[in-house]
């Protein structure tokens, strides 16, 4: 198959200045603030996004190098299958955030319980849709009673 | 910014041979069933998988050539923003559908309410985790009370 290749549309701006630190999901994110970059170029995209509470951003994790088929992620002290997971050293470095969507200044979004690293390229921006995004889950294999540490939960080194 | 490339990790086999009748959106392509093929080279990622009821795939719109800021959505009678929108036409065509996992046979996932066409290429398998992914949703723009139609609507080549 053909690779694909994207150019990123804008840049993820937070106050996580390195990986260290870092909430490991948005619900740990709170309050913190961050500004999603648009390139100008693609501002008339933005249209009528003002109104949808959240949003989903996809965007590359450009520290990630290489990748693991079975990682320890931080929620857990076994070893996972990269795809049950949500670490970032995946075959393909891509990730996604759902998002606080507070208010659109011409190019720029700024938004809340942003988790990831200052500097991100940002591949796309999508509306939240609950009757599209909100199934009604039954299980969560190995994070069942786990996910909901995460809030607390920062991230270290070992996925750089 | 630096191009990103991405590797196809495998193919998405659905019954839907054309974007032309295809449901727009998961929750209207209820009981249809499809594959998620991963290249065996990546099958011990799947580890681990076994026990979450959704998937989010995230996929390449393979079929969309170019792209549009401001598109017409199948829910509505006016132009939004492309961002705005699940449209394929974007600045870089990737997809995401939270999908129901019935069960892992090696290296392919029987998945259903699958909306996208057969053959897609497949960038990333994450676990849906709502912790993570659920937010409380107040407002969702302009999709306001039309998404709830979406189930029932079709697509057409408006996107081709």
């Amino acid at each position: 198959m053909k690779p694909i290749i994207f150019e990123p549309i804008g840049v993820i701006r937070t106050s996580f200045k390195q990986v260290k630190g870092m909430p490991i999901q948005p619900s740990g994110a709170e309050a913190k603030e961050g500004r999603v970059i648009v390139d100008p170029a693609f501002e008339a995209g933005l249209e009528d996004i003002d109104g949808f509470s959240h949003l989903i951003l996809i965007y590359q994790f450009h520290l990630s190098k290489g990748y693991s088929l079975s990682v320890q992620p931080f929620l857990d002290n076994q070893h996972r299958g990269i795809f049950s997971t949500r670490a970032p050293r995946r075959p393909n470095p891509v990730g996604i955030s759902i998002v606080s969507f507070l208010r659109r200044e011409k190019n720029e979004l700024v938004v809340e319980n942003i988790d990831v690293v200052d500097g991100t390229p940002l591949i796309d921006i999508k509306p939240y849709v609950p009757e599209f995004d909100a199934p009604e889950v039954t299980t969560t294999g190995w994070l069942e009673h786990r996910a909901e540490k995460s809030g607390a939960m920062r991230s270290d080194e070992r996925f750089k």
